[in-house]
């Protein structure tokens, strides 16, 4: 199942946010979003409004299909090739973004007036659908909605004078999320790919099977220190962050079994 | 004027948390809640309910006054004796604590079993009330609501796991506010003290006028990055940091401009 965050400008002129289950159509092939009411984390309370869009049609907008109050990520967790180590041997190095980093689809990514250069990181999101707290790695995975796509944006040339990440990591637009949130995809087995205005990059992308430190341990640790509400949001890991962002550049995190996230740099 | 969250556990069976504004009753010289309804960051659109209640009475309990999308903190920001240093001579360095590591007044600090040693930081907070993004240094105080008193707690014990202090000062509990907001309180000549178990920790306490980066100048700071919205809180500095918390210590951080916020500390 995928749940999507939208506006259509032409049917709702106050442009209040709707959610969506986005199904195919099977005799066109095309995504199309059905409107539902009610709690996102509760399929049991949902309403189908009877409203039906096609995905690319006039008017719509995909938004962040979740709005986190918190957004957490986990550093260097990534098995590069002929790294042998386990995930005993490495802590889990955790950081954090604020819930007004987030953006969405085709919103623009803005480059800070002060960041010497902005790099992707391409990477699976969790989306939390229930409390956790304290819980263990064997239960963590019935914490979670679904999994969507993040580009972890990161600002360099100030890293002295933010020791604790809070700008480089945490600056408006430095965490778009989307398209939808897939609830079926296998978090051990999720591929990654950063397309750069058209072209792979092929060092930058890889697969959720590589991370030093699975999904549901990332859950279980970080639920040890803080709990984590519906709609948190955990970025997990990239292969390889080695790459620039420069102005008017179009970043696609695309994930196999989730979609495609795309965004325009903006530097000011 | 001073601004309450509180919930009455006898007249509201539900405990659904009501808003008051505190005020001092001239017959008996005691602080009153005079409960109101309506939204918090515009005292125009308030409606006193006509309920009552002493803020000591049975059944009260006063809650963190405000619920922060996020809360920033300026670390190592108070200027020490014989301390000659400029602002500009210092970069603001900015950490951040997640909106579930905020508790109220009397609430425990749950002391985290990976502490080694935890800290009190008796410190100034500032409530923002109106959206802030790139604000000026001059603008900056418009967009504060008032001020409450926190216990910037802090964990030790895991800083080279723990670089981004996101255990550290992030925990659930390490962010105590209140008892409540005070709009009318002079940013620039606020005075803190730690009282721990009765006794006042004279190292630790301070007056905001000796903060390195004054008020003003940390919201237009943070705003020049990340957008601050209603509700949002910045703890602004703490005179000396070093004193511990240990299983059943009473810490009690008063600001005398303000009032006193007391919390139980209890190690799992």
């Amino acid at each position: 199942m995928r749940i999507a965050r939208f506006v259509h400008s032409i049917d709702q002129s106050d442009s209040t946010p709707s959610y969506a289950f986005v199904e195919k159509d099977k005799s066109d092939g095309k995504d199309y979003l059905v409107e539902f009411d009610g709690y996102l984390f509760s399929s049991q309370q949902v309403r189908l409004t009877g409203k039906r869009y096609p995905v690319d049609g006039e008017g719509i907008r995909l938004l962040s299909p979740v709005l986190p109050s918190k957004v957490y990520g986990i550093m260097k967790n990534y098995r590069q090739p002929g790294d042998t180590s386990t995930p005993a041997a490495n802590e889990m190095i955790v950081f954090s973004k604020p819930s007004t980093a987030v953006c969405g689809p085709d919103d623009p990514i803005v480059m800070p007036k002060w960041a010497k250069s902005l790099h992707f990181e391409a990477e699976v999101a969790v989306v939390i659908g229930r409390m956790a707290r304290n819980v263990s790695e064997k239960d963590a995975l019935s914490h979670v909605l679904g999994y969507t796509c993040v580009n972890d944006v990161t600002a360099y040339g100030i890293e002295g004078a933010d020791p604790f990440a809070v700008r480089m990591k945490g600056f408006d637009t430095a965490c778009p999320l989307g398209p939808w949130i897939q609830t079926e995809c296998d978090p051990a087995n999720a591929h990654m790919h950063m397309i750069l205005n058209g072209t792979e990059q092929k060092k930058a992308s890889g697969t959720t099977a590589n991370l030093l430190h699975p999904i549901a341990q990332q859950i279980s640790f970080i639920s040890s220190f803080a709990t984590l509400l519906p709609g948190d949001v955990i970025l997990t890991g990239c292969a390889d962050p080695t790459g620039e962002l420069h102005d008017r550049d179009e970043a696609v995190v695309k994930v196999d079994e989730i979609g495609s996230l795309r965004n325009i740099v903006i530097a000011r």
